[in-house]
């Protein structure tokens, strides 16, 4: 249990005791500023994954005005993906599967 | 069709007959350099977006290593998007709807 | 506020009182039966969505075993999804940007 | 490779010389019936998984229409899945987090 940033209510009043020259002040027993700092960290991160996010649909908004397909454009990026062997073995095996069934 | 970046095949032939002074050669009546721009900037935003999904996944191991409950880590993230009003209004409602369903 | 299936606390003990004959019980004012109704509907649903999605997934894995690449069984299925002539001026457009591209 | 449902080429055309008398008759080596099956079936299946998602945004309707708040029956939701301990444990956690970061 020694990784538990929290504890019993006994262990909690030694650590609420210890506080004042503790780094990290505690609250029930809670590493309060490791706890602060990781929410902070996740938040921070995940606004700027947003902002990302934001920019690409901006990008596709370019490139549908610059009269560019969108879909294919989405396309292409997921065949650089690949390696170019193995998009020439699904297109082989995607021809004989659209004859197959007759489309 | 004035927005699109590909001409009729007489227009292509045209736009590659003045290729030598363009700015932005074309293939098959396509700005190349326009969409291979559009396409690498989106590849390169896609993988600072994936690098951060990767950070944001180490400070929850991290969290879980210093012994916090992700669950609940994430459940004060969620609340932290909320207005206090909006929360109180609704753990309020969260408890009848509980104690209406006997839970 | 008549649609509202919790009143205000007089409303509440008022709907209290008429309880014994009402054919929806309340508690705090919830139309208990209604909520719990809903609640198990989708519940049911949910499952049922959770037993198809399962059902789904043994398809695929009975394709595998059929030597089927799945990669292109969904491409295939993907393809199914839209009219002839949107496929042909996709592809059209995707071998057009390949090129451009040097793919 | 016994397991692949299309062969090379001359066994495409030893198998298309079969083809009359076979049950599952073949185009390029490929099982036609056996993948229209796999294709036709997660169709159904995936159309019947949409119906079903639209059931559920029904229900959401309905339990809006009757004034119930829809974020806190999707917690009510969420809640019925775990176990009551379980429940129970994060909430305390909740209280304790919160508390240490002052909200």
């Amino acid at each position: 249990m020694s990784d538990v940033p929290f504890d019993t209510e006994d262990q909690a009043a030694a650590s609420r005791a210890r506080q004042t020259n503790d780094p990290d002040p505690e609250v029930g027993g809670i590493a309060v500023d490791r706890l602060r700092s990781i929410i902070e960290r996740v938040e921070r991160l995940e606004e700027e994954r947003k902002a990302l996010g934001s920019d690409i649909k901006d990008i596709f908004a370019e490139a549908k005005n610059a009269g560019f397909d969108i879909a294919v454009v989405k396309q292409v990026l997921r065949l650089r993906k690949k390696e170019p062997a193995e998009i020439e073995e699904q297109e082989t095996l995607l021809d004989l599967y659209r004859r197959a069934l007759g489309m």
